[in-house]
């Protein structure tokens, strides 16, 4: 059950009161794909540039990531996002995006990745997003994720593709902004509405809310008292849950549930270093013992009379 | 197993994007003690105008809440509150406070409020909550709500306070400005240090975080289609939350949590209309039906290797 994810491979920079970084690895896909791969085989598919070395590469290695679909292209320089973070680690400011090798990116999936039972769309154009979906062979779900500048910039490709799959994953505020509909719930319902079957949101620090035609799901994030980095969080998520899903041979309510916590565990890892050294020391055991603290946090009893 | 609730009774002016009402019900006692009646008798201890008229005093009436402790001041008027909200329920905008009656009120408590099991000492000047403490002949519980007023105003009174006290009620962004630390679970461990066993974090439509020296509980809002007006929810809260712990012989973290539940199951139900008309028609099996909702919309599985 192999997991395809199309993305960014990156360079950041980052600042927040806990610290500054001049230049560390990022990106949505290679966050997406080490969470994912403490489940399932992925495949990744991206574009780096020359200055992307073999020891920024070993942030894959020793994993069941797949690089075939990463292209490496002499001469041009890797994707860069400059951002910085107040006490406030809910948004990020951008502070300088350079695009590189990432603005002519136009991925051509090989027989294998077009075979992936499960695709993930990270964060790109939305019509690149629809082009890669249009090369894949009936996978088993599709998800995508998106930000507020496609909504702003490209909103009726978006409509498209978000009607094109199975998942979305996204932040709260980019409901309401593409919705114009301040009730969330009302929000998802119309997101719902064209055709996607689940709905993914996420709020930060607050948690996730699962919204399908028939069920809601909530649960908070896992309160931590040392949040370093908040980057990375949320494609750390949907590595989490996707990568899970793509484990198991259902995906009923019962799956999805599980799924969040298991993306909502990666990510709580994720920021409580800089950049993707948390997720690169921690092992599977780490993640089923915060899955258990999860459950010790969320639970309660019914009640007796 | 009664309960004592010490604060105001109001009239409220609201406007929101859903409606505007110029003078309805409210007030810290009154949300809290029609919540807390629910589950256990309530002892109201406030004061009112001349203006509070018998039908107004219709809202407690049918319910176990005894009145004895709610002054009626002639010649003079109610504690009044002007507030708005824009789509953003999450703030109030205080337009007006008018304390009338309540700006010289000081409670005396007879035998039986003396005797009270649990104590809750809603939001006035913290010094006093404690002089209604030193009244009080040895409450098997006592918690308190505050807000950002007095600890701008009154920082060290609402220190002792925090310290005399078994359980602290309070809004997430108070656990921030009284601690200057914005990590929230760094914040709540501090205002532990100073006495307190148990810190409940309202965080509005995200939910409640309850921490003890040894367990944390979260536990996200429930999601609702229909907001209208946040008024009143964090007495609400408080209401439903202590009015089940004065109900039931223990407190353990098991019954914490349930009743945390509870607390919110009836601050849901508060927003859904305005002021306290939603809470006014509803019965403890609405009550007892939605805690199975939220049941639904927290509980996942373990995991299955």
């Amino acid at each position: 059950m192999s997991i395809l994810v199309v993305g960014s491979v990156a360079f950041d920079a980052l600042e927040s009161p806990f610290g500054k970084v001049d230049r560390c690895l990022g990106g949505s896909a290679t966050y997406f794909s080490l969470a994912a791969s403490f489940f399932t085989p992925v495949d990744l598919v991206g574009v780096v540039g020359e200055d992307f070395t073999d020891e920024d590469m070993q942030v894959f290695s020793g994993r069941d990531i797949n690089l075939d679909g990463l292209q490496r292209v002499a001469g041009a320089k890797t994707f860069f996002w400059s951002g910085a973070y107040d006490y406030n680690l809910n948004q990020a400011q951008t502070r300088d995006t350079q695009l590189n090798v990432f603005a002519t990116f136009k991925p051509e999936l090989n027989e294998q990745q077009r075979k992936a039972d499960v695709v993930f769309l990270a964060n790109i154009d939305p019509d690149l997003q629809m082009d890669v979906l249009r090369q894949t062979a009936g996978p088993r779900l599709v998800a995508l994720d998106t930000m507020n500048y496609w909504i702003t910039s490209k909103k009726e490709s978006l409509g498209r593709i978000f009607g094109a799959v199975d998942l979305i994953v996204i932040n709260e505020a980019e409901v309401r902004q593409y919705t114009g509909e301040p009730n969330l719930v009302k929000g998802a319902r119309q997101i719902l509405s064209l055709g996607a079957k689940t709905l993914v949101i996420k709020r930060g620090e607050y948690g996730v809310l699962m919204i399908t035609a028939d069920s809601i799901f909530a649960i908070p994030a896992y309160p931590l008292e040392s949040v370093f980095d908040p980057t990375g969080a949320g494609d750390t998520f949907a590595g989490g849950f996707l990568g899970y899903l793509a484990s198991r041979p259902t995906h009923d309510d019962r799956e999805l549930r599980r799924a969040i916590i298991f993306g909502s565990v990666l990510a709580s890892f994720t920021v409580e270093k800089f950049s993707l050294d948390r997720l690169r020391e921690i092992t599977i055991e780490d993640v089923r013992s915060r899955y258990q603290m999860f459950r010790a946090l969320t639970q309660f009893e019914d009640w007796e009379g």
